[in-house]
C-alpha cells in the first residue's frame, strides 16, 4: 500500500475517501442486474427496523461514490480533479482464491477532461507500480466500448441487445467460447449473429498496438473517432512506464456498465482474471448531476496482487513496520517501574520497545514470546544487576548476554540494535 | 494519523485489521441495550432478502472483533498479545459536532497478562500522542468497575439494577446531576439510594491521586484490591508520559457493559466528553472462547481530535502528503507526448508531478488550477520554446518565469524546487 500511495501521489493524485455507505439508490442501477444482486443492503433503524426495509448499502466500488461526491461537490472542486482513493468495497459475491466479500481497490480518477494524457497518465502510473512491486510479465488490454458497439452492429445485433452481449463477453475468460455461445443462446440472440460477433471479439492483437488499430481502422471506417483516440492513448503511452505493454484486446468487455471510452484491465501471465482494470465513464456523474462531466479512472485490487505476490515469493524477506526492536523483562515484581522507565527512555532514542508484562524468574516465558516476535534484543532487569547498578542485555541471535551499567543503558542499547539493524 | 501509527508502534504494538462487518450474534448483546440500538444491521441476500432478516452487523467498535478473532485463532496467537487497529467503526447515532454515524477509533489492546504494566504502558502511550499532536491541558480520568461495584453497594444498590445505574452515570458530563437523578428514578432506583450513590460518585479528587485512593481504602476498606490495582497503574504510570496527567474520578462509568478493572477516559479542558477511553474487560473473550483471557485495550476517537485540533488552531501550517510539486502543462495539442516525457523524468527526480490535460494556448486556466493546488512550480512547453530546445518554468509564488534547455530541464526543475520546498 505503501509503494502504491507513493507511486499515486507522485502522478499528482490527491487522497480522499468516501463513507462506507451510500444511500441505497445512490448505488442501484449502476453496475447491471447482476451487481445489483451483490450489494450488501442496510436494514432501516430503529421504528421502521421490523418493516425489513433497506435504506443504504455498503458501497461496491470507490467510482460510484466518487461520481455521487463530485456532483454533490461540483462547486467547491476545481474543473479539473484528481483523486486516489485506498479503501475497501464489498460485494455479496461466492469467496475464491483472492477473492473476498470484503477487498480493498486501490483507484486512481480524473474528472473534467476527455483529453487521451489522462488514460496515458493513468496507465503509467499502474505500470510504474506493478514494476516497482516486482511484476515483470504483464501486460496491458485495452478497447473502446464504442468500438465494441461498432462490431455488435457490424455483427448484425441489435442495439438492445448490447448491453447483454458485453454481459456475456466478459466471461469469456472464466467460462471460454462456448460458454459465452450458450450465454448468447439463453439471452435470446440468433446464433449466426452470435457467431460473427465472437469472431469479431476474437480477432487476435499485433504485437505493435498501432497495426492493430491500422487494421480496425479498416473495418470500421476511416477516421473512427474510437481507433483515433485508441491510437492517442497508446502513442502518448509509450512516454510513460505502460511503453511496450499495451495489447489492443478486442475481446475486453469489462462488466460495469458505466463505461463509456476506452477500457482496460491488466493481464498477468498464468492468471486468470485480472490485478485491475478501469475505463472512461463521461456520462456516470451526470446520473446524479444532470449534465455530464468527462471522467476517467483505474482501480488495482490489492488482495489480488497480495496473492500473486504471495505465490510467487516476490515480497521482500524483510518488510518494515510493525516490528519491535528491543523487549524489556523484569525478574522480580518491584522492578518493574524501573522497567517502564528504562522502555521510556529507549523509546526516546527513536526504538520500538515492548514490555513482557509479567515478573518471572525464569526467562522461558519472555525468551519464547520474542523469539515469536522476532525481536533482536532483550534486556533484563534482574535483582543481582540492580545491586550492581547494571542490566543485562542478550542478543537474540548470537545468544550472548553481558551486563552494562544502567545510567547509560538506554544509549548503549540503541547503538547495538543499530548495529544489528542498521 | 502518521503520529498515531508511530507511538503505537513504538510501544510494541503490531497492525491488524478486521473485516468491516461481523455476524450479528457476534456483535448484540455486548454494548447493552441502547448500543443495540445503535448496531446497523445488514441485510440477508439472494432468495432470504424478502425475509427482512439480519445475519451481518457493520462493527461498533474494535473491541468486540478483536476479542472475536483472539478467540477464533487463539492457538496460532503467542500467550501475550499487543495489537493496534485503525479503522472506521459505525454507531446509527445522531450526529453531531465531531460524532459522526462513521468514524476511525485508534485501538491499542493486550491480550492475556493481567499486569498492571498493561495499563500503564498504554496510558503512557496514549499521553506521547497527544503531546506530540500539541494537547497541553488534559487529564487521564481513571477509576475501576469493582470501586464503582463497591460504592453502588455501599450505598444499598442492589446487583440486579448496577448495571442500569451505570448507564445512568455515564451520562452525567451530557446531563448533569439533575438528568442523572431522573434516569436513576426513571429506572424505579429509589431516591435515597440514588442520593447516596450519587454521593460517593461526586467526591472529588486531589491533586495527586494516590491521596484520593488513601481515602477510598478508609470507605471500601483496608487491601481493596480494585484500590491496589488502580495504585499500582497510578504509580507506574509516574514513569511513562502520562506523568502528573492522572485524576481518580469516580463519577467515570464508561458505558459499555462488558469492562470488568480498571476504566479510563481522556479529558480535555473546555470540552464536553472525551477524545478517547478504554478499560479492562476479562470476561469479553471468554464470552466466544467459554474460558476468560485477561485483555485490556484503550481507544482514541480520530475524528474528535481532528475537531478538537481544527478549532484551536493546532495543525502545522503545512502538512506533507498530497500535495504536488510541479505542474506540466502545454501550449499545443502536438506538444503533449513530450509533456508526458518529461512529467515522466521530473517524477524520476522522486518529485510529484501533475500534467494539465489540455492545450491551452491562453495560460489562464492551467494557472487557475497549478493556483488551487498550491503547486509551486510550473512548466510550460510551448511551440516558441521548442524552437529553441528549450521550456518555461514558472515560479507561482514570485511569478518569475525564465527558460531553460529541455535536455536538463528535469535535473534543474528538481534543484529549483528542493530551494522552495527543502
Amino acid at each position: 500500500m505503501r509503494v502504491v500511495r507513493d507511486v499515486y501521489e507522485r502522478y499528482g493524485f490527491e487522497p480522499l475517501e468516501t463513507p462506507a455507505f451510500e444511500n441505497i439508490e445512490t448505488l442501484l442501477g449502476k453496475y447491471g442486474d447482476e451487481g445489483n444482486k451483490l450489494i450488501f443492503k442496510i436494514l432501516k433503524r430503529g421504528e421502521h427496523e421490523a418493516s425489513g426495509e433497506a435504506d443504504l448499502a455498503l458501497r461496491y466500488d470507490l467510482t460510484v461514490p466518487l461520481a455521487r461526491v463530485v456532483a454533490q461537490y461540483q462547486n467547491e472542486l476545481p474543473k479539473f480533479f484528481k483523486r486516489y482513493q485506498m479503501q475497501p468495497v464489498w460485494r455479496a459475491d461466492r469467496p475464491a482464491r483472492g477473492r473476498f466479500r470484503e477487498f480493498y481497490q486501490c483507484d486512481i480518477d480524473a474528472i473534467g477532461s476527455t483529453s487521451p494524457t489522462v488514460e496515458a497518465e493513468q496507465l503509467g502510473a499502474v505500470c510504474e507500480i506493478l514494476v516497482r512491486l516486482g511484476f515483470e510479465g504483464f501486460s496491458v488490454r485495452l478497447n473502446h466500448r464504442l468500438i465494441l458497439t461498432g462490431l455488435l452492429n457490424a455483427a448484425g445485433l441489435a442495439a438492445s441487445q448490447h448491453g447483454d452481449a458485453l454481459v456475456a463477453l466478459d466471461k469469456l475468460d472464466k467460462i471460454g467460447i462456448d460458454g459465452v455461445t450458450r450465454e448468447f443462446e439463453a439471452r435470446g440472440i440468433d446464433s449466426a449473429v452470435a457467431a460473427r460477433c465472437l469472431m469479431s471479439f476474437e480477432m487476435p492483437g499485433d504485437e505493435r498496438p498501432t497495426d492493430t488499430l491500422r487494421r480496425l481502422e479498416h473495418t470500421l471506417g476511416e477516421g473512427d473517432s474510437a481507433v483515433g483516440n485508441l491510437t492517442a492513448i497508446v502513442t502518448l503511452a509509450e512516454q510513460t512506464a505502460a511503453h511496450g505493454r499495451i495489447r489492443i484486446d478486442l475481446s475486453l468487455a469489462r462488466g460495469l456498465s458505466y463505461y463509456t471510452g476506452a477500457i482496460v484491465e491488466i493481464a498477468v501471465s498464468d492468471l486468470p482474471g485480472s490485478l485491475g482494470g478501469g475505463g472512461r465513464y463521461d456520462n456516470l456523474i451526470g446520473m446524479f448531476l444532470g449534465r455530464d462531466i468527462p471522467a476517467c479512472g483505474f482501480s488495482l485490487g490489492l488482495e489480488r496482487i497480495i496473492v500473486v505476490m504471495t505465490e510467487r515469493n516476490m515480497f521482500p524477506a524483510k518488510i518494515s513496520g510493525g516490528a519491535v526492536d528491543v523487549m524489556v523483562t523484569f525478574l522480580a515484581e518491584d522492578l518493574k517501574t524501573d522497567a517502564l522507565k528504562l522502555a521510556a527512555e529507549i523509546r526516546g532514542e527513536k526504538l520500538r520497545v515492548d514490555v513482557y508484562p509479567d515478573a518471572s524468574q525464569k526467562l522461558e516465558k519472555p525468551l519464547k514470546y520474542a523469539t515469536s516476535r522476532n525481536v533482536p534484543v532483550m534486556v533484563i532487569l534482574g535483582e543481582n544487576e540492580r545491586a550492581r547498578g547494571e542490566v543485562s542485555v542478550r542478543d537474540l541471535q548470537t545468544r550472548q548476554q553481558d551486563s552494562i551499567p544502567r545510567a547509560t543503558a538506554a544509549t548503549t542499547i540503541a547503538n547495538r540494535v543499530r548495529l544489528i539493524e542498521p
